[in-house]
């Protein structure tokens, strides 16, 4: 059963109007509060062993970074203020003490980074690695960035460079370990940099629609979008940001630029949309800031979500991103 | 690394007063609030198949009503209201869409139950199955009732019978299957009920001081209430209330009764404490229901937890309950 059949088969089954809920299943967090100009969000991730991530090249420390930050991201994604933090983790019996101190000492780092708190957990014993994440933001009713405020017209933006970690997990599948060259990459993968900062700037400021995180490729994750908001998009080939040294990646590897750059997993920037009236004022908002948006495409009455090439060539791309260990070439 | 050790390990790590923050790490829900006279409690369980469960007797429209139970009892704990669940699960491609839909099923009937909505999660795959499931409740501030307010003299309550979760689990283990002298034995390993009513009710009326559910048995759960209270307690060896069979459950496999009975995990009743002064008041309040608390021990200033037998002698039981397939005998 693929992730997003069982997703849309509890919620089917759980669809409900319930006190207190302003947004259950459906977009990087629910939300909920008890009163008008105050509200809570929330989201859950589950990371497991040779799915998620691998032991043989993920250091500890970097491992407990990692979790936190892949659930900071979905905080981001709604505009809100990372709160608290609960953990569960099964662990192996061959992860000693010394493991654990060093993962424990990632998790409180990137923690410590957002002026995040661990309120609670879970520990058991398990064959295989595995950590559950739940994170609490906070943020104002009227700031939430939902997936279904996108409208026809509207700029899409990304908030960072695309393909990156998917990079980089190529280059440890492949044992391509060490090469200064592609220092990124490696980073990229290891230990990612939740787009927090931006997100709140863009929430507070009220200039961004719609928004998610890109943790499943940017071709799913804006398509989530245009389906929560009934519309399409284009993405413009040619605009698409990337690191450089991406293309000697593909080169050694043997692999499809465009299939890392727009199915690539685990980049955990942000695609938003804007309306194209407020171009001069998202960059004015980060002017001197490190961060820089681009314009990569636009969003269409019609459905399905499209990349625009050479000439104007379309090819629809609609959910074709990353489901964790689902890539079919290694 | 056992698990109270790592706990404690993070606990180290992370303690902090943060804002919203009421209660941190330490008792069955984290509890953060916004505002003076409405709080929000959380918690989390991470169940591991072959640790938690196993797959060869446990049914999956009882594992997902299983799976709910055990966070709704950290709920009843507090004395709270069950709100919202968010269900990550790691599944193997051994477990087919029925399976899937059946576990749906009862997750949705446990939900139902307690008029809690599911709203969030993820799914993986996994070579084991995992489940996580993190739950939140609501309360007022006043009426939360934490493992810490424990005072020299109370009495010290349980909800219901002790023990006969354990007999379940072990007279699967033997494969002492569909015996029905046996039925309330295994119905209390696959389908435990928790204790919400009693805990809400307790908390509204005011007169528990310290309480936490039965997950880890009794001297176990016990020891926390006095940890965290700064005090100690004495059990009565005949006042402990037990499933009519239950020695024939223990002469059968041959296992220590008071061991199933103090020590055995998971049976999701409540510990709880009250002033002597409130004994009428207690009965009362249960009067026509169907709750029916006993008195088992009481408090006292000496540190730790003792079962008092026959001529009063004594045999101390301090943190000697379950941990996950940690049993010695099978």
């Amino acid at each position: 059963m693929k992730e997003r059949d069982f997703i849309q088969n509890v919620k089917g089954l759980h669809q409900a109007k319930a006190q207190f809920l302003v947004k259950g299943i459906g977009d990087d967090c629910a939300v909920f509060a008890e009163s008008d100009d105050f509200c809570w969000v929330i989201s859950t991730d589950i990371l497991v062993e040779n799915i998620h991530f691998s032991l043989s090249w993920h250091d500890p420390y970097l491992l407990g970074r990692k979790s936190i930050a892949v659930n900071l991201s979905d905080i981001a994604a709604m505009g809100a203020d990372p709160r608290f933090v609960l953990l569960s983790i099964a662990i192996p019996s061959s992860l000693d003490a010394i493991w654990c101190n060093k993962f424990n000492d990632g998790v409180a780092s990137m923690l410590q980074e957002f002026n995040c708190t661990l309120i609670g957990g879970d520990t058991a014993k398990g064959a295989l690695l595995t950590i559950n994440i739940s994170i609490l933001g906070t943020s104002k009713p009227q700031n939430v960035a939902y997936r279904s405020s996108a409208a026809v017209n509207d700029d899409i933006y990304v908030t960072g460079l695309l393909g990156s970690a998917a990079a980089g997990l190529e280059l440890y599948k492949h044992k391509e370990m060490g090469n200064d060259a592609f220092r990124n990459f490696y980073k990229s993968h290891l230990d990612p940099q939740p787009q927090v900062v931006a997100g709140s700037m863009l929430a507070d400021s009220h200039l961004v629609k719609a928004m998610q995180d890109i943790s499943d490729g940017l071709s799913t994750d804006i398509s989530h979008i245009c389906k929560e908001s009934g519309v399409g998009a284009i993405l413009y080939q040619d605009r698409l940001p990337f690191e450089k040294g991406l293309e000697n990646v593909c080169k050694l590897l043997k692999l499809n630029f465009f299939d890392l750059v727009l199915n690539g997993g685990e980049d955990y920037q942000l695609v938003f949309t804007a309306s194209k009236t407020n171009r001069k004022k998202i960059e004015e908002l980060f002017y001197g800031s490190e961060i820089h948006p681009v314009i990569v495409g636009r969003i269409r009455q019609e459905p399905g979500v499209f990349l625009e090439g050479e000439q104007g060539k379309r090819k629809e791309i609609t959910f074709k991103g990353f489901e964790h260990n689902s890539r079919s070439n290694p």
